[in-house]
């Protein structure tokens, strides 16, 4: 994998933003440590996901991407996907339930991307891609278990590792575990002493729970702020790569989720979505005080006006 | 003024943050011109303030240091002033009026400064720090028309042309012009052709009728969003050195601040404040088609809970 990430990067570069990194004195000082923090908000589409997007659906074959490319998202890959297609000059068609935002929707269709509403209470979101898929003879790119998203989503810790050197350890938010399991493949062949620490919500603990008994946990729509973090599991590619290159899980209350995008608001001036603050969550919860350097990356910051508003509400 | 402004550099160096530069394709498109935004939204205190505020204040002599300073402001400038005297190792007391708002004056205070209320309706911010000035014996640290101040200010577009060369034009807001005038010294002493001009609210437009008439126009308490910008008129110093290094003033309706702020919060992910949002807000109203390249100096990004929910409200 660590072969592929090192190809992704090259493919990357010039396309995808080198995105840069933030620090902090006050965030040092309640955290305990020196903390460094990746402003993935800052990318493409305004989250990381526009690296495996790209990388997954630049490696097509020029035939397949004439087809044209599928995948089911209601959130964060769904626009990176259909940027992307756009950029390689295809055509991206997204799957997502009928509830969706209309914001998320709107952004997704702006990037040029044909939108599919399903009702998840009749099917299955992979059902109806699978259909559209054969039909129209497209590629589908899953959100996290796929080779190649897994290995673009890991060229964001090699930037920062460039960046900034001898991190003690390194945070990343966990939905599917496609950032997680490419940032710990990307530190363990580079720094094997780097600790990796993946952050989940308490409330959608699943890779916590999988990480802890080594067997695959679930969780059903879980009520978290962190939309990000609601998938259902980790996948068939990720739940090994995190079982063996991470170090730990830790998880965060919806309490410090809240406070640590008002702090990242207020005080450092970044809008940051509520998965994206999953790891500076952690950070200001006194979860460490054990690493002199710590790295986190924030993950996207694609917030809608209700959401942030109420945040700001307190 | 321009060698103050290099020297004032070399005194900032190491301590006020080197700040980013920030772009964005959308922007460039909507502008019709390749825009580089200069993020003081990032610099300590939140806003571009504390590069003035340090120059003057490290200026002092360590007998008039120790006496301490005091300044009157209700907005950046008074939490600059706190900051740097705590770093500088003296006191400052801030002239506020008992109508600011409590986060304000709470910013202010969290620097350990003294925060001193009068009453707008009896007395003027003036009179009251002359007084308390003259009691303790402290020196006043005036927001704008202060050389060393409108020097510090100036160390930002230095920066700014250090980072981005080639500009065909710079925007600055406009409140007492501190900011302008040193901007507007420091390009024309660099690059004489790039065109430097200031912003202002629609509402608040009296630097915009003194560059016009040549006279000095005032403003009473005018009801802008952008409170950065809400000061009387320009300064003794910072008129003639508008009249003399600018070449144009532009104003922008309210509504064009909110979209500014918007797009840079939704699209951009910063955090700007509505004096901060001017330039932006200029170039998105399609104020210039006649520049290929626009730097725009992004403020600061100190926007309380209720302004900017009333912002992302519509």
């Amino acid at each position: 994998m660590f072969s592929r990430i090192l190809e992704a990067s090259k493919r990357l570069s010039g396309i995808a933003h080198i995105t840069p990194v933030m620090a902090s004195r006050t965030l040092d000082e309640t955290a305990g440590a020196e903390v460094f923090l990746k402003c993935e908000n800052f990318q493409r589409t305004g989250a990381f996901k526009f690296r495996g997007a790209y990388n997954a659906v630049s490696r097509l074959t020029a035939e397949r991407l004439s087809r044209g490319v599928i995948t089911y998202s209601s959130g964060n890959h769904a626009q990176a996907v259909a940027l992307v297609a756009r950029l390689l000059g295809t055509h991206a068609t997204i799957v997502m339930p009928n509830n969706a935002p209309a914001t998320k929707r709107a952004a997704t269709e702006g990037y040029g991307a044909t939108v599919v509403e399903h009702n998840p209470e009749e099917t299955t979101r992979e059902e109806v891609a699978k259909q559209i898929q054969l039909e129209h003879d497209l590629t589908l790119i899953k959100p996290y278990d796929n080779q190649d998203v897994i290995a673009g989503q890991g060229t964001a810790a090699l930037e920062f590792h460039d960046q900034i050197r001898d991190l003690d350890a390194i945070l990343a938010p966990c939905g599917g575990g496609g950032l997680l399991s490419g940032t710990a493949v990307a530190t363990k062949s580079l720094y094997p002493r780097c600790r990796v620490i993946g952050v989940e919500p308490e409330l959608a603990d699943d890779a916590t729970r999988s990480f802890k008994t080594g067997e695959l946990q679930t969780v059903y729509n879980p009520p978290t702020i962190a939309d990000g973090a609601r998938t259902p599991s980790l996948g068939e590619l990720t739940f090994p790569l995190v079982m063996k290159n991470v170090d730990d899980m830790w998880t965060v209350s919806e309490t410090a989720i809240v406070d640590a995008i008002k702090f990242l608001f207020y005080r450092m001036k970044l809008v940051v979505e509520p998965s994206g603050a999953l790891g500076v969550a952690a950070l200001m919860s006194g979860a460490t005080r054990d690493y002199g350097r710590v790295g986190v990356v924030l993950s996207g910051g694609n917030i809608d006006g209700p959401t942030i508003r109420q945040i700001l509400a307190d």
